[in-house]
């Protein structure tokens, strides 16, 4: 049996005549450059463009959707990290996600790898006990050759734009620097102030202090939400797109001037109850919106996942290692207040992604169909798989059709994962539109240009590019 | 490229060996009479029987699955009323919807109207801004025929039975009309009397006092069901079958008859609580059933929506124009008050709908499972496309097996979609039962008998036709 | 037609090239010895070994699957009785399931009895009105036979492994015989002490005097959790590997002992609140989970079915007699406080059941792709079928794998169904497993060894054979 990865189908429907229309649809976008909206690569990766020191570094360091299912296997966290103090090179951490490579089969990640493996490294071979050593050797055999650079690779994979996401008082001076770099590709920032707005968040109070003394604002709400105002402009200057938004539950509320104010000073001064920082944080969500109708960033909101919820991992291993979970989302009552006061703003975009699959065909289509403001966010994170896809196109297009999507949203630490991602959606995007096809419900013609916006002019659209 | 709609394998599966059992399956019932126990087509368009003006009033005016997507498109909704004064004409509204027709691809609507204009005007060319006028023009060529009249498209329909939607005092004039007119077909009315029952409803106090009125009962609470008794009553008389009830919740609640009536007097006062509006609201379902029990009413729950999500748009156009945004939806606990009291009651009839799909597997097909009272809804508004139909029927099936589900129901106004919409439950009834004839499940006579009856028996047996 | 059990590439995928493959990894497992490790058979079936009265025995009586589909549809539950005394034979009864066969058409229910009458009695005949009195005749003419008594049949059905479900004050009289009596397989009980854990049990305080009168212990928190500490020892003396939970929401919470202590006083005088008992339950899961780091039973929890919806019939023929009607389930909150105290702790094993489809993808695959303790219990109760397998596979694999997944169980009190059970999950995963092979996603070689794995060493690994 030849490797999975060499299977040009790969990914599409079985049905020969489905395949062959998925195919034709597919090809028209395989090589498109990609747009990569909202993700999570460190700017200093391309900027300092260093060798990946090994595989270890390449495909498992950070990457929490392998490290998570290792940690499952029985696997201590602390052993998939490279410390030669401790005996532990990075070798050893590589015979160790072999031995589990079973454990991956059927996963987003394992299907991801296997295709970094064979498409930027030529290995076909199954990774697994017997084959570490050699797969590892001939990985970093090429590492130290310039086409496996980071900025090789980004141009490569024919990346046109890319997002980060940054602190809001970062200086943003490693992308000025990108900028100024020349590389083929755009590489923005994107305002991520969730540890300025969550009253619960780790060193709130500080964040705020630092926040206003950066901005040279007063104490007051004003002065806060000035502050706010300013480092979104910054960060417009430095070729930002969007603000992003990760909160526990979708709850926006509306309040007047004064009762901001009180709440500003409760939350500051620590005061605040749990409700009143509930309500600051959901009308943090509206000010947030207020100022995207101003300025134009494409409010993005990643609601529904419960961070850390593995306390001894958390404070042994930090955030962003594996145990974040989801819970279910309301988004329909939650999101109101917000979209009754800007829901009809013009040029106002707001991007609703979701990890609680049931507000697909429930809440999000039947609020992209209505609202012009609001888009469907790609699936997200335990849902940018194949199957997973698959059934939120047909969860929502019924609804909302495919213009009220947002295009595909790779958010991935994972560099080496952004090309795999996309092809992975094209893919899945390209069948979906077959079978529409075959059974007579889309015209071919119809169903090729929507596979050409879907990886172009969607997002531009969506994310204003 | 032919038609999409010139297929007559569409919406089939495409699997070959499938397709062919599927299309025996649907050629059984593809000409059979449709009954659609449930929609809200005024009875005055075929009384009336006047021509469609324009293709306009044809598929847009008033079709809110059309209307929402072109509003979310930026389209504003008064660009879409024909107003001559405004400068704005049918051909104008016409080009609007070409212009954005892409953006119908892969939708419900899409696909229905698509479906109209091949079935009713023999119109294949794809819909576009290059052929928005040539249609346009096509169309209301034809529209002064007799044979596009609305009675004569409801024979040509092979309408059988054509259930409206009618508030409770409507003295059903026009029914009594359309009986005596010689229609090959019963249109009856049905009861819907959610503005006499929600405290919350806008008017609810004077809709009582008009209700207590027109009844001639006392303004106590046995006056008000008497009230209300009397009303069902008028409607049985003019061949109703059913009652609907439109809830944001399934919230249902027994009370003693001092507590009704105490409660009765505070919602008619104006001094009831929240918590108090919400035990009367949920105490009339019970008293509904109650009702049903008694009379015979078929009763229907089309719960889980909220209504006017956008109260600017609310505002200014109104309810039922395309901003009515599902919410999670519970049964279990919520309707087992009134199944505690009527569930086991012989002959009474509860329909359960849900735009929530979660329900379906979890709640719906377990309790339609067991109450000999309980029947499942069809897939209902956001859900009555292809996919989604298939996906409930695979939802529900392994637990509640077919005869226990209500048979389709189009829940339209859009008059010219109601033969698009029962061909649509057909064809993917089909493909589905053949899926399971090929996988080994179903035998091929029992999936013949269960085809012929979905169309005919079941919603015969549901609604006591 | 032949008969659809007859085709032996059944319930597989339609597709030729996918069933190629399906079949390939079916026929690897098809006749592996069937591990049962949770399940409601009574020991006393397999001590007595007596023959089966009648085919409604055998097929009807206590299987809730089948009586509520036939109350369902207005059968009383107390015609399903045999009752010669009230005239009602078997063959009567056996009648009256013949009459509404065509009712369980597509669901689980159907399609095992239809297995079970080819695979056991080599009927192939389709049921019905016509047929009922021969099928009966042929059935009871061979049920006297010795290869028809429930030994030979389990000689026969291949299990090797069978777990029951147990009373903790059972003293596993049965079980020790049965362990003695030379039967070809394991059968071990099940801890399942719900009605001691739960102060809204009924006769809970007379079960926990019973317990600590049966194990000597003191009447004080310390001396109830000695009590259940002494009969887990106990069962597993008798060969138990699992404690199961049966619980209407998941709700845990930790407790330092002189609030246990407080709460155990207030729930056995009966004067505890709503929520101290909602917190003395919710806290037995954690002292149970502390109990299985020490001893090492396995915890399977069960929750989210709201229990005798009915009340009526619930009085007239009690519990486990088809109205139990599940609720939506929330996990990642509920369950933390016992995963934040012993999620992490080495050989701990916790499985999730789920009735609630909504938390595979959300909730339980996350859960289980990070901590080690906690795997994915198979598809459950409404949701053991067909369809429902195939689609908890594709919710949970693309993040979880197979390797996090309990393996099947079949949790039935039907002996003569658990064959066709596991039948179906094994080819329904060889379904799922082959179309990951045909679309690229899974090399043959890692999904033969999957297979092999599903149906034997991830079981044994998961409930420590």
């Amino acid at each position: 049996m030849t490797s999975p990865s060499r299977n040009p189908a790969r990914l599409l429907p079985v049905d020969p005549t489905t395949r062959a229309v998925a195919l034709d649809l597919y090809e028209r976008v395989a090589g498109s450059p990609i747009i990569s909206p909202h993700g999570h690569v460190p700017p200093s990766l391309l900027l300092d463009d260093e060798p990946y020191a090994d595989p270890v570094a390449l495909l498992v360091t950070g990457d929490h959707y392998v490290t998570r299912l290792l940690h499952a296997a029985g696997v201590d966290l602390a052993d998939l990290v490279v410390d030669e103090a401790a005996g532990r090179d990075a070798r050893t951490v590589w015979r160790t996600l072999a031995a589990h490579w079973h454990r991956f089969a059927g996963t987003a990640s394992g299907y991801w790898i296997e295709e970094e493996l064979d498409g930027v490294f030529g290995i076909t071979t199954p990774l697994g006990p017997d084959t570490a050593d050699a797969i590892y050797d001939e990985i970093t055999a090429v590492l130290v050759r310039p086409e496996f650079r980071p900025r090789a690779l980004f141009e490569r994979f024919g990346i046109e734009f890319l997002a980060t996401t940054d602190d809001p008082l970062d200086d943003l001076s490693e992308h000025a620097a990108l900028a100024a770099s020349g590389l083929p590709g755009r590489v923005v920032p994107t305002f991520r102030p969730d540890r300025y707005l969550d009253p619960d968040a780790v060193g709130f109070a500080g964040n705020v202090e630092r926040l206003l003394a950066a901005t040279g604002q007063p104490g007051d709400f004003a002065g806060y939400l000035g502050g706010l105002e300013d480092r979104r402009a910054h960060f417009i200057r430095h070729g930002a797109v969007s603000t992003d938004h990760g909160v526990e539950e979708v709850f926006t509320v509306d309040l007047d001037p004064a009762e901001g104010e009180r709440l500003f000073q409760a939350v500051v001064a620590g005061s605040a109850t749990a409700g009143e920082r509930r309500a600051f944080r959901g009308h943090m969500l509206v000010q947030m919106a207020r100022m995207s109708v101003a300025d134009g960033l494409v409010m993005t909101i990643h609601p529904g996942v419960l961070r850390n919820h593995s306390s001894a991992t958390h404070a042994r291993f930090g955030p962003d290692t594996g145990h974040d979970i989801p819970v279910a989302t309301e988004f329909t009552r939650g999101i109101r207040p917000l979209l009754e006061r800007y829901g009809l703003e013009p040029d106002f975009h707001l991007v609703l992604f979701a990890v609680d699959e049931t507000t697909s065909s429930r809440e999000l289509a039947p609020l992209a169909g209505f609202y012009p403001s609001v888009y469907l966010g790609a699936p997200w994170w335990f849902l940018d798989a194949p199957d997973a896809i698959a059934r939120h196109r047909a969860a929502v297009t019924e609804t909302a059709g495919f213009y009220r999507s947002s295009g595909f949203i790779d958010d991935t630490r994972a560099f080496l994962s952004i090309p795999a991602r996309h092809d992975t959606a094209r893919r899945v995007d390209a069948g979906f539109l077959a079978r529409l096809v075959v059974e007579g419900r889309v015209r071919m013609g119809a169903a090729e240009r929507i596979m050409d916006d879907l990886v172009d002019a969607i997002p531009r659209e969506v994310f204003k590019l």
